[in-house]
C-alpha cells in the first residue's frame, strides 16, 4: 500500500499503519527495482514501422466485421471482400427492395428539383456556364451511388468549392478574356483534386483532414458564407461590372461604385420576393413536418414562376438579366481538355491540393453527423476515395469539382431517402432536364439564381457553434474568429492559413511553455495534487513537490523548466530562511508522470538542475518516470548520477521514502 | 485509503479491508465532489499576461540576489542597478586587485599571439580585406569588457559567422566585382545583427536560441567546420580560382578542376608543415599542462617563421601565395557606410538575423560552459544585450560580427584568466600591431593562415557528442545527422532550416500520434501501470483500463484517439465474446491524469466516443482528469452526459467504484 505517514492527524484510518511501515520499505525499493528493470521502450524504427502499419490498418473498420469471413476460398473471398469494400452497393444492392425504391424516388425527386436551380447558381459562382452546374450533377452522384458508403449524402457542386474555385483560378486565368483557358484550367485542377482524394484514402491519410480543426471550420463556413452573399449582390442587383476579388472591402467598394452606374431596380424587386418567398417557404416546412417538401421544391418553383412572369412580360428588355443560352445535350467528355504541360501545372495541382481538403472536409462532416443519426459509421479513408474517384471520372466528363453538400443532403434526408439510388434518381432527372428543358430556362432571371444560393447561406453560418466554442475555449474561439476574419477581409486562402497556424501554433506553444504546478497531499488519501486545482491539498514541510506539466521536455523548453524549477526553490528555501532560523526543505521530489518523451537537451537540464540542487544542499527525488523517460534517463547515465535509490514509483513512495531515512522530519502542524 | 480490493490474493495486508472499504466508498463521492467543484482555471487572457510578465521578469536572476537591496534611497538605488546590471565592470572593477590583473596581462598576450593570425584568416573566410579581422578583433572585445558578464570568453571574429557572412553575402553582392558594396553589406549585417541580438536581450526573448536544439548544434557545427576545411584548400592549394558554393560536391568538383591549371606545391609544402607543427605543439600542451601556452604561441611563431622563410627566400616569385598589403592604423569609422535604403535591405535584415542567433548560440554555449567549471551562472538574456551593443559599435568601427570563440576562450581560461580585462589587453596588442606590425605581414604565406583555421576545426567536430545523442536518443540524432547533411552537401541555410524543422515536426508528431496504453494494477499496492512498462502488472477482469499518452486532446488527435480506444474497446468484448459465454467487460476507465488540455474538437470525440460506449452496452469513467479538461468538460456539459458519478480521483478510486456499485463482478483468478 506504501501509504504515507507525514500527516497523521489527516488519516481517518490508523490501524495497520506499522505493519504497513515496514512492508512498505521493503515494498518501495523492490518496486523502485522494477521500475529500473522495466523492458526497454520500442525503439524509433520500431515506432515508425507501427505507425505506418497502423496508419495502413488501422481505419478500415470493416475488417473485423467482414461479411464472408468463415471457409470461403481464400482468393475468391479476397476479391470478393475488396469488390464489396470498394463498391458498397455490391454489398446493399443483394438486400435492396421494392419499398425501399419507393422512398428514393421520392427524395431522388425533391432532390432534383432543388439541385437544379442551385447547381445552375453555383456554376455561375465558380464564373462558368450554367450547364457545367448541370454536368456536374449527373456523373458524380451516379460515381458516388457505385463508391460511397454513405446512404444519405447528395454529391454534387457545392458553393465554398464554387466560390474556392473562382477565387483561386481567375488570378491565373482570365474567365471573361479566356473562357477555353479557364475551363480547361478548371477541369486540370478538378482531375488534381480527385488523384489527391483517392490518394489520401488509399494511402490512409484521412488524419491530413483534422488538420482543420472543427473551430476553425465553423470560423472558415461562416467567412465563405458572408463572402459567397455579397457576390450574390451582381446577381440580386443586375449589376454589370463588378469586382473579382473575394474580400469584403472590395466588394463593398465595387457595390458602391456599381450604383453610380445605370441599373434596374426590377432585378432587385424579383429576386427579393422570391428569396422571401423560399424562406417562407422553409419556415413553413420547419414548423410543420409534413410540409418537408415545400423547402425543397420552392426553388424550381420560383424558378419555373419567374421565368414565365419575365417570357410573358418580356422584363428582359426592360432590365432583368437573364441566364440566356444553356447548351443541351449529355454531359460531352473533357478529357483532352487537360493540361499537364505549361505553366500553370504546378498551380492547378496546388488548387487541386487545397480544394480537396476543403471537399473533403464537407463530405466527410456532412456524411458523419447523418450517419450518427442513422446509427451507422462511415470509414473516412473509404469515403475519400469514393470522392476522389468521383472527381477523377468527372473530371473527364465537364465536370467541375463535386463534393457532399449540406444542404440538399439535409434535404434527401428529410425526404426520406434510404440508399444512395436517391443519387441516381436525381442524376437521371437532371438527363432529362439536359436533353428537353435547357431552352425552357432561357428566360430565367439570375436574380432568381442569385436568392437561391442566399437562401441555402444561412445554414452555413452556426452562431450557435461560434457561441459554444467561446465559452468552452476560449484559444479555439481565437482560430475560429481568426479564419472569419481572414476569409472575410484578405482571401480564402488567407483564411485557411491563418486556421491551420493558430491550431498549430497552440500545440508548439503548449510545449515551449509548460505549467510547473506544486503538489500537495490530498488530506486522508496518499494522492498528491496541485494545489491549484485542490486548494484544500496540504504542503509537507521539509519536501517540496513539482510536477512538470508537459508532455515533452526537450530542446524547445528544457532551459525554461529548469529555471522555473530553481526559482521556485530559491524562493522557497528564502522564504523558509526568512522565517525560522532552521531551514526544514531537504528533497526536491520532480514528479515526471505526465513527461512522456525526453531528448538529449532534456537530460542535459535535469544533469545542470541535479548539480545545482546539489549546490543548494538539496536532494533531488525522480516520481514516476515514464517508460521512455526511465529508458533514456538509464542510457544517459543520469540514473547514477541521481542515485537509483532517488527514482520511485510514485510522489507517495518519494514522500515515504524521505521521512523513512530522516531527511525529513515530519512535524505536527 | 481508497484502496481496491479486485485480486484479494495478490495483497499482501489483510486487516482493516472492510473498514476501509466503507470509508473508501463515502470518500470517493467526497472526492469526485471535490474534483468537480475545484476554483476555475485561470482564463486565456490572464495566462497570456502571466507569460509576458514571467517572459520579463523570470531570467533576470539578479534580482532576488541584488547587491544594495536595503535602506539605500529608491532612485539612487535604482539607477545603480540598471548601470551595474548593464555594465557589470562597475560591479566587479571595484574589487579588482594588482594579482588578478597579473593573471589577465598574461592571458590576455597569450590571446593576442592567437587572435592576430586567426582572425587575419577568417577576415579572408570571410572574402574580407585582413586588416578587418583585425578590427574584429579591436572594439568588440573592448566593448564586451564593459558590458559582458562572462569572465572567460573571448570575443572576436569566429569561424563558423565568417562563413555564414561570405556564404549568404556573396549571392547578393559580388565580393571580387563590387568589393566595396561587399563590405557596405556586411557592415549592415553586422547592425541587423547586433539590433536583433540586443533586442531578443530587452525583451527577455532568450529562449528563442534553445529552438536550435543541442543535437541540431552538433550537427551544424560539425558540417559547418568541414565545410570550413575545404575553403582553406584554396589557400593551402595556392589555387586561383575556386568556387563560391559550400557544399561538398562544388568544392569537391572545383578542387579537381583547379588541379588541372598551373599550381605551385610548394604552398602545400608550407602549409602542410606548419599545419604539422602547430598540431604537434597541440599535442605537447595536452601532455603537459605546463607548456599551455605553446599551443596557443604556435600560430603567432608559425606565422613570424614563414613570413621570414618567404622573405628570406622570396619565394612569393615561385608560386607561393602571400597576403601583401595590409591597411596600417586604427579602425575607421564606417558609420556611412550602412545602408538602410535600397533593395538589397530585407535580404541584409534576414541574414542579419541568422548570423544573429548563430553568434548567440556560439557565445551563449561557450559563456555558459566556462562559466558552470567556474561555479557561477551567466544571464542568457543579459548576455544578449552585451553582445548586441559588442555588434552595434563594431558596425559602426569596421568590424564585421564578434562573438565568443569556441577555440580563444579555452585558450584564455586555461592561460589562467581573471576576468574581461584579459580581452582588453588584447585588444589593446593588437592595436599595437596595426600600428606597427601590417608592414611585416606582407609577406606572410596564405597557406599558414589556411593551416592555422584548419588546426582550429578539430575543436567543432563533436564525434563523442554525436555518439552519445545516438545512443541516448535516435531522433535526435536523425536532428543531428539530418543537419549535418544539409550543411554539407547543400548550403548552410538549408541545413538550419532541417534542424528547425525536424526539432519542431518532433513535437507535432507526437501530439498527432500519441499512444494509448492498456493499465493493469501493480501487484501489491493500489497503482496502475502500463502493461508494457511493466510486465507484471494485472489487467482486471471486467474493467478496460486506458491511458491517453499525450498532452492535449484536440483537433489534430481527437479522431485517432477515438478511433483506437474504439477498436481497443471492440476487439475486447470479441476475445471475450469468442472465450467465454457470458461477457464480462462492462466499465472502460479513461486515465487522463496526461492530457493537460483539451479543445472543442477533443470534446467532440468524447461525447462520441460515449455515444458509441453506449451502443456497445458500455459505461463510461474519466478517472484523475486534469484541471483544465475537468473545467472544459464542465462548460461543454460532458460531466452531465457521462454523470458526474463516474468521474474520478484516480484510476483505482474508479475501480473501487465499479465494484462497490456491483457493475463489475470481483472474479477469483
Amino acid at each position: 500500500m506504501g501509504s504515507s505517514s507525514l500527516n497523521d492527524h489527516t488519516y481517518i484510518m490508523e490501524e495497520g499503519q506499522q505493519l504497513d511501515h515496514v512492508i512498505g520499505d521493503r515494498n518501495v525499493a523492490e518496486r523502485s527495482r522494477m521500475l529500473l528493470n522495466s523492458p526497454d521502450p520500442p525503439g524509433l524504427c520500431t515506432e515508425l514501422f507501427g505507425s505506418i502499419k497502423e496508419i495502413v490498418n488501422l481505419p478500415n473498420g470493416n475488417k473485423s466485421y467482414g461479411a464472408g469471413s468463415k471457409k470461403e476460398p481464400e482468393l475468391k473471398q479476397h476479391v470478393g471482400s475488396l469488390l464489396r469494400g470498394l463498391f458498397p452497393i455490391l454489398s446493399w444492392g443483394r438486400i435492396y427492395t421494392l419499398s425501399k425504391f419507393k422512398c428514393d424516388l421520392m427524395s431522388g425527386l425533391t432532390l432534383a428539383s432543388l439541385s437544379i436551380p442551385q447547381s445552375i447558381g453555383y456554376a455561375n459562382l465558380a464564373k462558368l456556364d450554367p450547364q457545367y452546374g448541370l454536368y456536374t450533377n449527373v456523373v458524380p452522384p451516379l460515381v458516388y451511388a457505385l463508391m460511397g458508403s454513405s446512404r444519405e449524402i447528395a454529391v454534387g457542386p457545392v458553393a465554398v468549392v464554387s466560390l474556392l474555385i473562382s477565387s483561386m483560378v481567375q488570378k491565373i486565368v482570365d474567365p471573361v478574356a479566356d473562357p477555353t483557358g479557364y475551363k480547361k484550367f478548371v477541369f486540370t485542377v478538378t482531375l488534381f483534386a480527385g488523384a489527391f482524394q483517392a490518394a489520401f484514402g488509399l494511402l490512409r491519410l484521412g488524419f491530413l483532414i483534422d488538420f482543420l480543426s472543427h473551430s476553425a471550420i465553423v470560423g472558415f463556413m461562416g467567412g465563405a458564407a458572408i463572402v459567397i452573399g455579397l457576390q450574390q449582390l451582381k446577381g440580386l442587383l443586375g449589376f454589370t461590372h463588378f469586382t473579382n476579388n473575394t474580400d469584403v472591402i472590395s466588394v463593398v467598394r465595387a457595390v458602391w461604385r456599381s450604383f453610380h452606374d445605370p441599373w434596374s431596380p426590377l432585378n432587385f424587386i424579383l429576386g427579393c420576393s422570391f428569396l422571401i418567398f423560399i424562406l417562407f417557404a422553409r419556415f413553413l416546412g420547419r414548423r410543420n413536418k409534413k410540409l418537408f417538401w415545400l423547402p425543397a421544391i420552392a426553388p424550381l418553383l420560383s424558378v419555373i414562376l419567374a421565368t414565365l412572369i419575365v417570357y410573358l412580360s418580356r422584363a428582359d428588355k426592360h432590365g432583368v438579366r437573364i441566364v440566356k443560352h444553356i447548351n443541351k445535350g449529355l454531359n460531352p467528355s473533357s478529357a483532352k481538355q487537360l493540361q499537364f504541360s505549361g505553366p500553370h501545372v504546378g498551380e492547378a495541382a496546388k488548387t487541386g491540393l487545397i480544394c480537396a481538403i476543403i471537399a473533403l472536409t464537407e463530405a466527410i462532416a456532412v456524411g458523419r453527423s447523418f450517419a450518427s443519426i442513422k446509427g451507422y459509421h462511415i470509414d473516412g479513408n473509404k469515403e475519400m476515395v469514393a470522392i476522389g474517384f468521383t472527381n477523377i471520372l468527372g473530371s473527364l466528363t465537364s465536370c467541375y469539382v463535386a463534393t457532399g453538400s449540406f444542404s440538399r443532403t439535409a434535404v434527401n434526408f428529410s425526404a426520406g431517402c434510404e440508399t444512395a439510388i436517391s443519387n441516381v434518381v436525381m442524376a437521371l432527372t437532371v438527363i432529362l432536364a439536359l436533353e428537353f428543358l435547357t431552352r425552357l430556362l432561357y428566360y430565367t432571371p439570375t436574380a432568381i439564381l442569385a436568392s437561391i444560393i442566399l437562401s441555402a447561406l444561412p445554414g452555413l453560418i452556426n452562431i450557435d457553434g461560434a457561441r459554444h466554442i467561446y465559452k468552452v475555449d476560449k484559444y479555439d474561439f481565437l482560430a475560429c474568429i481568426g479564419t472569419f476574419v481572414g476569409v472575410l477581409f484578405a482571401s480564402v486562402e488567407i483564411g485557411l492559413l491563418i486556421a491551420v497556424t493558430i491550431s498549430f501554433s497552440r500545440i508548439i506553444l503548449n510545449s515551449i511553455r509548460p505549467g510547473i504546478k506544486n503538489l500537495g497531499q490530498l488530506p486522508g488519501t496518499n494522492n498528491f495534487c496541485s494545489t491549484d486545482q485542490f486548494p484544500m491539498a496540504v504542503k509537507l514541510p521539509g519536501v517540496l513537490i513539482l510536477r512538470i506539466e508537459s508532455s515533452y521536455l526537450g530542446f524547445a523548453n528544457a532551459n525554461y523548466i529548469r529555471e522555473r524549477i530553481l526559482r521556485w526553490v530559491t524562493e522557497e528555501v528564502e522564504n523558509e530562511e526568512s522565517k525560522e532560523n532552521a531551514r526544514t526543505l531537504r528533497v526536491l521530489v520532480l514528479d515526471m508522470s505526465n513527461v512522456l518523451n525526453i531528448d538529449t537537451s532534456g537530460l542535459h537540464a535535469l544533469e545542470e538542475l541535479q548539480k545545482e540542487l546539489v549546490s543548494l544542499d538539496l536532494q533531488l527525488a525522480i516520481a514516476s518516470p515514464t517508460w521512455k523517460v526511465m529508458h533514456k534517463m538509464k542510457l544517459s547515465k543520469f540514473v547514477d548520477i541521481v542515485g537509483s535509490g532517488w527514482i520511485f514509483l510514485t510522489v507517495s513512495e518519494a514522500v515515504d521514502s524521505c521521512i523513512g531515512s530522516k531527511m525529513v522530519i515530519s512535524l505536527p502542524c
